[in-house]
């Protein structure tokens, strides 16, 4: 294996790479990095056992040339120094080293055999589902909030996904909160569930300009975007049956500010402790949120554009939960559903094509 | 007390405060602020016991308007809960409880009576050194690289400050490396031992535009700057004779372009291991780093300037300790004197009123 790669180029690569690379692992071996040249192309795969990345970097003027193909296994510290050159970059591996070398800087680094590091299995391509890169991005950034971060159920961890041709849903919870949004339709009727930190994971790598194809097969799915191949186990389980929890009528209902009734829940509910628990209070005239503490209290008043629903209303919330609930809602306006003190509270976008659902369940009022 | 502060000049104050408020005490106490309102300032005291700040903010239309004077100790949970109010907040002390107003928000925090917060000693001032805030900020770069880290000799944790009339010396070593530079003068002879990293707190504290008054007295040290007042006890002990050890003439001397001979050796020094050992090997036609372990080596050569001395010279150092030494230097080329392989480097930027000294020792060639 021979080839001159640009340290911009090297650059752009690392970005994708490195996250993965620098995940902790069993095996030692993810410690380092296979590296592919081909013809056309030089292949970079790293993994942590849970999730791979095949970057394929193509062999354009000045970025990539490739002088004779192969394959190694390169350590992180070898692509650690290379980080630190500037200009072109040659690699050329010769009997178990890799002999880098830009203008009068010559290192060399033991590299292991390409067959050391785990096949990734290619499985045979199922019918892609193609969602464009902003969908892809909205979809896990609303439901990965819900998405248990506890190794107890792990099926929780992950985001539930059903396609079909009347619609796909996404949903997530961790059975205290609850985030489904819909988008789009497919063919056939699918279900998947995808660890909820990997999705994340992709859409901090990947180019959200392009479109993001997913293939599943039966252990793993591959998400493709750009140049980036990024494949992820499935998580195995049963979901829970989560449609029946979430109430379609309200006894009341609220339309508020988004940014005010953000900024008043996030103030306030830093005095409630660790849950950071604070308490709505909505009557006809006026709206508030208050919380307090042995050593510390305080209150917030807030306007709100339409309240209608029984004289007195008092729900006791998780700060964390409400504001990372709406903290990323397109709308100017919010609208939040109770059915009483104890009853799930619904929060939407006030939007035509409102898609999107965060429900909370309220902290019992002793 | 009661007085009424913009969020702006308390962003001002947090800034000033945040860190050594923050800092690990033995003390509960000094978790918390103690808050002091004169007619014409706000006094803002924090601590950990070692150093202590006492920032002042003074009254001015639109930034703070004191109505009645007093005193109280805040906790931090109440200076960070202001932190995320803007526009006009007003403070109120009432019955062991603190009342904390802006527009529709209401919050109150207990606090505790000022008299519980340690006093900070106000010794009667002596003479003070007055330096520019760019002079304070210059010694203190260039001297903390060699103070020690470690606490098994205190001394050498700090800076040592010698003023007199014939000029200043400040000096750090960690036995391994030594930093001196020369600034000013002053009519009296002196000498303290200040915390390395208390200064370098100051640094990052003080408004550099506004000189820097250093009050010393019999138990600690107070440094003004603008309207901070910063405390620090000194450092007692027997501060090594180190006059003896900083070599006056070398039987080699090199110059290089400072910042290719960084470079190279910042990328080679990553192949030394933990105390990344590099080799530097000189002779008339030309300058070499190299560096290697069981898997990896490396070398690059650099063009120097002028070199007088031995044919062939090879001298093994720290990567990092070399680095630290030049990387603040204000010179373009650096000049480094040898006295053989085992004897002390001696690193000074190649400039006229040259009044700094970077010594590194080098490590013993097996």
């Amino acid at each position: 294996m021979n080839f001159t790669i640009s340290s911009k180029s090297l650059d752009k690569v690392n970005k994708k790479i490195e996250k993965v690379l620098k995940a902790k692992s069993a095996l030692s071996i993810y410690e380092n990095v296979l590296v592919r040249a081909e013809e056309q192309a030089v292949y970079f795969t790293v993994s942590d056992g849970n999730e791979s990345i095949v970057h394929r970097l193509l062999a354009v003027e000045n970025e990539l040339t490739v002088k004779s193909i192969g394959a190694a296994v390169l350590s992180q510290e070898c692509l650690s120094l290379m980080k630190n050159l500037k200009g072109d970059i040659s690699l050329e591996v010769m009997e178990k080293v890799v002999k880098v070398t830009q203008q009068k800087t010559e290192v060399t680094f033991a590299v292991l055999d390409a067959e050391d590091f785990p096949m990734i299995q290619q499985e045979k391509n199922t019918k892609a589902i193609t969602l464009s890169g902003k969908e892809f991005e909205n979809i896990v950034k609303k439901t990965n909030i819900s998405a248990s971060d506890k190794d107890s159920r792990p099926i929780l961890t992950g985001i539930h996904m059903f396609f079909s041709e009347h619609g796909n849903v996404f949903t997530s919870t961790d059975s205290h909160r609850l985030s489904q949004i819909k988008q789009g339709s497919f063919g056939e009727e699918l279900t998947i569930v995808v660890p909820a930190k990997i999705l994340s994971n992709m859409v901090s790598v990947f180019d959200l300009d392009e479109s993001v194809m997913i293939f599943p097969s039966d252990n793993q799915i591959i998400f493709f975007n750009g140049n980036t191949f990024y494949y992820t186990r499935k998580l195995e389980g049963t979901y829970p049956k989560v449609d029946q929890l979430i109430p379609q009528e309200f006894s009341s209902n609220l339309v508020v500010d988004k940014e005010e009734f953000y900024q008043a829940v996030d103030l306030i509910s830093m005095l409630g402790g660790k849950e950071k628990a604070f308490l709505l209070k909505i009557n006809g005239l006026f709206l508030k949120v208050s919380a307090g503490a042995e050593t510390s209290k305080g209150n917030k008043e807030i306007a709100f554009d339409t309240y209608d629903g029984p004289e007195n209303l008092e729900v006791k919330l998780s700060g964390k939960f409400v504001c990372s609930a709406i903290k990323e809602m397109d709308s100017k306006k919010i609208l939040i559903g109770f059915n009483g003190p104890e009853k799930p509270v619904v929060i939407r976008p006030m939007s035509e094509n409102n898609t999107e659902i965060q429900l909370v369940l309220p902290i019992r009022i002793k």
